[in-house]
């Protein structure tokens, strides 16, 4: 038997987890988490990167997060949780990494130019922020992962991290970095419940992993369908219908989503029993999540506890690949 | 009585100590080190900023600068040696800082942009360059140090820091973090013995503390003087003449040196015996510094043992204030 391959992943702590991040990542942690080895990372270094002149934003969502992953089934026995800014080595090695990394290297990354130009960073622009990609390095190399969960858009980050991996192997004159691969999302993004193809607390266009009941009701009765579908009988149209989209992301049914999809492209389905029967497998979905959660949440010693015993597990593991490439580089470990 | 100020100094380890470094700063040190706290970091990540790929340069001279400066009189016992990669709350503050100053603000840092224009960078600037003025913040921030001495070239740097400590004490609601002065030199820079403003080894016109005499000698009877001064009896120029730069610097007796420089200005002094001069006040100078520090090179355990000695010193104390930047932006510090 091969052995479990090592998995890295994560989240910024700038809010709390919602239906996106369920579906997107959440959902394939708790299955991977079985047969490989899995480190989560609370980024909350790299949440400062673009939050730098608001750190309680960030400090604030660390153990919100940690209560999201406890909530949907995140194991702590089965999955090291840690967090980014108790792992000096993560630090270290970046700083190291980035002597061997240009800025027009940098600046070339397709993600980060997109992220810039969405930010409206312009001349604002955080060193910080500009060297993420070169941390995100150090952190996929310090783990030594194998698989980097991603979506398509966050390919080039994988690229610029193998390319980090080689000079460095190069330098140090033997493999002391792994080389990693990207673990494509299965799931392409969920779109906002108001159609908006990106899901954000600011848009308000999100449900969180702690929304209420009503607030599940009101969100799937006001979620956008097919505004040309006026009359139950009328044909309806499935395609960027976000109910149906959410149908197929939440549906344990496959079969029965098809044959709803049919009967509402060819008339006679209408949006209200669309929404109730979506709106089920949310409630469904969630009601045991926020329960959890909020039970989670009211204990934030036991958060911080679990959080530091993770930190502890990643931080031997990660001071042992920094110790083996400042020994590639020459350079002395004194302690 | 006041508290003895704290002082933070060092040298990137990119080659053996010279003269210029025993003039600028070194003799300076032995002297500082009896009334202040004073720190000296073996910059070895700085070192690396621009020789990323070539690492063993920098790690072979770690141990050859603390021989250096053991030799040169520099006490352990009253001043703290440490390594730069040792201490990883540097790293850490590093990248805490690195969030809150923007690139255009390192770009304009005149030191930097003179650097990159000596250096020949242009396209290939390694994003580690570009943001050591900000290491150099987290270096002088972590020991609080309060005096920094620096040649003017370098007051961009200490305005930087003291930007970076203002920023960071408003975003932690107290004053985490010391601003800081810097000690100006009060000698100017030494050229080389060719009269080159810049001394170095690359430009093969320096002594090393570990010249041999007959280096000295040929280095102090190759020194340029006045090309004008052809006999004896002539007027000589003493003004960018190196003979005087270097016995000013170097001659204990100033009144000796007033009586020469008039002597040769009104001619009948002539280099020969000028130069007979300066080579006694450099070989009696280097010889017991050539002399101990030959003893210290060949125990490397000794010198790896007062390194790390001094580095966990230095760790206790920066990472105190690590602690303290954390705490104070709200992020946990969980060991």
């Amino acid at each position: 038997m091969n052995h479990p391959q090592t998995i890295l992943t994560g989240d910024r702590p700038t809010g709390q987890l919602h239906l996106g991040h369920y579906v997107g990542s959440l959902r394939q942690r708790v299955a991977l988490q079985h047969n490989h080895q899995q480190f989560i990372l609370i980024a909350d270094l790299q949440g400062l990167t673009d939050n730098g002149s608001n750190p309680q934003k960030i400090s604030h969502h660390i153990l919100e997060v940690m209560a999201d992953y406890l909530a949907v089934g995140i194991d702590t026995r089965l999955t090291t949780i840690c967090l980014q800014s108790a792992l000096p080595a993560l630090a270290e090695l970046s700083a190291l990494y980035m002597n061997i990394v240009t800025v027009a290297r940098v600046e070339r990354n397709p993600t980060v130019k997109n992220e810039i130009a969405q930010k409206g960073f312009a001349r604002s622009l955080p060193v910080g922020f500009l060297a993420y990609p070169i941390s995100q390095a150090a952190d996929i190399t310090a783990f030594k992962a194998e698989l980097v969960p991603v979506g398509d858009d966050q390919l080039p980050m994988i690229e610029q991290t193998n390319e980090i991996v080689h000079k460095m192997n190069s330098l140090t004159g033997e493999p002391v970095l792994r080389h990693c691969k990207a673990l494509l999302s299965e799931v392409s993004r969920l779109p906002g419940v108001d159609g908006n193809a990106k899901m954000s607390k600011s848009l308000g266009n999100t449900l969180t992993l702690s929304a209420t009941e009503e607030e599940i009701h009101h969100a799937v009765s006001a979620m956008y369908t097919d505004p040309t579908h006026l009359r139950v009988s009328d044909p309806g149209r499935v395609e960027g219908n976000v109910v149906f989209t959410y149908l197929d992301a939440f549906h344990s049914d496959k079969a029965r989503v098809a044959e709803m999809k049919a009967h509402y492209q060819r008339g006679g389905l209408g949006d209200r029993q669309c929404k109730n029967e979506l709106e089920t497998c949310l409630q469904t979905l969630l009601a045991p999540i926020r329960e959890r959660r909020a039970t989670f949440i009211q204990d934030k010693g036991m958060l911080l506890e679990l959080l530091r015993q993770g930190s502890e597990r990643a931080h031997q593991l990660t001071q042992q690949t920094l110790h083996e490439v400042k020994r590639g580089l020459g350079l002395p470990v004194l302690f």
